[in-house]
């Protein structure tokens, strides 16, 4: 079988369009924000890849329906602005062969949507919780830099230290190099340690600005709410614990 | 050489025939009931299928013959019924890619020979003994639901919850999504910390009564019936010694 | 480049010809015995193997002459019999793949060489000193188990237990497969903890009477004595330390 | 997309020219002296490789830009003498295959630029601070050790032990092999701990006298002092630290 896979279920003319590339990854934060945009925007299916670099897995649904692992593109026309494209699934390619197979595939099938840009967007892990998270940017050329700082984008000196690794990175890097498409990176900052919506929110909101499309984010902001609520608990009970320990400490 | 040989010895016309796909995994539940059907409905060698995707290995049998090491593909026509197909093997593929290539490389072939369904047999690990175990089901299609059903498979809500891995998720996939031949996948209760005749017997029930076949399982329920006394005992054994241990904690 | 390059030296006429392969494995014993024989007849080098299946790694010799790690095939026109080739080399292929492609190109190399027949040399790690080693045989048909009983193999029930893993299985595999070609491997016992000439002199002697050909064993005997002598010092060491912790033991 | 993909950006006429291979590895000390030598010869771009044998990553510059992995070649043309070619990079091949297909393909694309020697920089790592570095060397013919040792290179007999690993090695064993191009490999001693500018200074010097060219070594022995003195104050403390230890023993 071919390595990749891609099943084209719609043609549609696109101008000048730009992918937005959500994959789960640190904090999951791009894969939350991109799949609500999605659901927001109602984007439709443009394709479905499947492929030997994804896990040989199946899904299983609520009512017993198999689902075989998979990356899909949706879209949306965007009469009087640049047309939207988003890749999104449910793993990134598993092997450092795939990972660039999977990323060159999907910038190879998008240019005949003339594919224009491309945003990655990732989490950048702190390894502790924040209270209100910052959008890190990485970009592929200068000229790009001022309309992100704008839109609230911060660019530290050193950071991300190690680079960006996989789908976020690699996709910007191939589009560079060897497409001549420019891009960037918006990182939003998480613990790392769970699904994060609410860097996933702080990225969509800068993404917006930058797209200028408006998304209405009150459920997001509600998940986020719950997650803080169950974390900021999860904080308490350690401190106490910690103190009590503490406590202890005096008379052990 | 290629990366997957297959020698074919038969070329049998089949109508609408059914694959059961019956690969060493969980419990071997597959590959226990699957070997069996092969045995007891005397069905015959269709081809023989050898790969870099299996591992470099000879087994040797008791009279000191090599043996390489294969997947198996039986076949029987059954008159005024579906004619039957049985994937059974010494492995599945060992990596990722091998999994892939595998499951299509059998479902390529057996096109030829009008593969209509897909039923994949494997072990749902429960992590302990279990007394009377379920045969869980996941289907390709909707449609497929009722009859399962109707025979006794059950379809709990999240489980499996982690999809189903391998050979016995990937074979409904790429036959759902490359081959648009539909399918399900049975799996037995199991412990999953040996080979398991006891679930195996539960899938063989199951099966025959969906496919209208007979099959005589005095021989599986014998089985059935040595490992759980050997189990019974090693469980009065964990017990004796846990009560034990308790005693020596009162007085310790 | 491609995969696997073989640099082919000689162009002999080989009738009927025999191939003993010998790469690194278990106590090193086929290759100790295989290298063994190529310096005692005399044999020629018949073609080097380079591959991306063998380590990215050269060695260095004594006087500083780097050496790509390779496989060799060596060769002997012997009048009157059948010819002899041999397959020594660095290492074996190290991936799963590596190991199939290897063992298929130079089963396709000699086959252009009339290969008849295959003997592959390993060792069968018993896990302690073994007094005298036994020489396990498995063989591809039953035809040839009567004359190397004669010649000493043993052929007890279950043993090599889990097959045979590697080079030495996997070539006989495939000749009986792929080549329609028999043989059978020959497998010294030893302790499987270092390169053991003890157990790669009893293979030498199996083989040599099986083969027909007379070959000076006064070499590897005298090294396989002082192995003897390093390890029988250590186990009188570990015996004594043993006996002695022993008595620590009535006052601790 | 291809496995390798070269962007050649110059095609200047060289003649009997020199490769330099500087990769990552023991010490950095290969990269740092490549490095070192592009910069004091001012090299030009010739070609930039990028690879799926390289990770899936970008870096991060320090004004935000993202750089895809790659290896980079640089050339100069040297009047009256051989030209020199340098490779450098991010990272070698990440598996077996990779090394041996970034290796060939360097190779390949160098012997348009009538490649007639190789030079890999390595380290030799001895596992504690070294005094004053050696550069041990390793040649593909007896013909070159001569040259070698007249400029101070050494050859141990027996080092180093495990020959070499990597590109360093496996260019040389490539170009000799599959290219008939011979080579010399020298390795600066460093205790592999940390990036060592002082052994790449000594490889330097050596380089350079072998090729009859001047280089400025002023900033890589200022560059090698500070690295000393951070050293030299750990050792210290480490002193400290032990016989401090060793006091408290006394009373302890």
């Amino acid at each position: 079988m071919e390595k990749i896979l891609i099943k084209q279920y719609k043609k549609p003319r696109l101008t000048n369009s730009i992918l937005i590339g959500g994959l789960p990854g640190i904090g999951n934060i791009g894969k939350i924000a991109a799949d609500y945009i999605i659901e927001k925007l109602k984007m439709q299916k443009l394709a479905e890849i499947f492929s030997q670099y994804l896990p040989p897995q199946v899904f299983v649904t609520e009512n017993g329906m198999v689902y075989l692992a998979r990356n899909t593109l949706y879209y949306k026309k965007i009469p009087g602005k640049r047309d939207l494209l988003i890749l999104v699934g449910d793993f990134q390619g598993t092997t450092q062969e795939g990972q660039y197979e999977m990323s060159y595939n999907v910038l190879e099938l998008l240019r005949k949507f003339d594919l224009s840009f491309v945003y990655t967007l990732g989490g950048y892990s702190t390894g502790k919780i924040v209270e209100t998270p910052r959008v890190l940017g990485a970009v592929t050329d200068n000229s790009i830099l001022g309309n992100l700082k704008e839109n609230g984008v911060v660019f530290p000196k050193g950071e991300p230290g190690g680079g960006i690794v996989g789908s976020a990175g690699i996709l910007l890097g191939l589009a560079k190099e060897l497409f001549d498409i420019d891009g960037a990176c918006l990182m939003g900052e998480t613990s790392g340690y769970f699904a994060d919506p609410r860097g996933a929110m702080e990225v969509l909101k800068v993404l917006s600005s930058i797209l200028g499309f408006t998304i209405d984010l009150a459920e997001i902001e509600e998940r986020s709410k719950q997650i803080e609520q169950i974390t900021g608990r999860m904080q308490e009970d350690l401190q106490n614990k910690a103190s009590k320990k503490e406590d202890l400490g005096y008379f052990g």
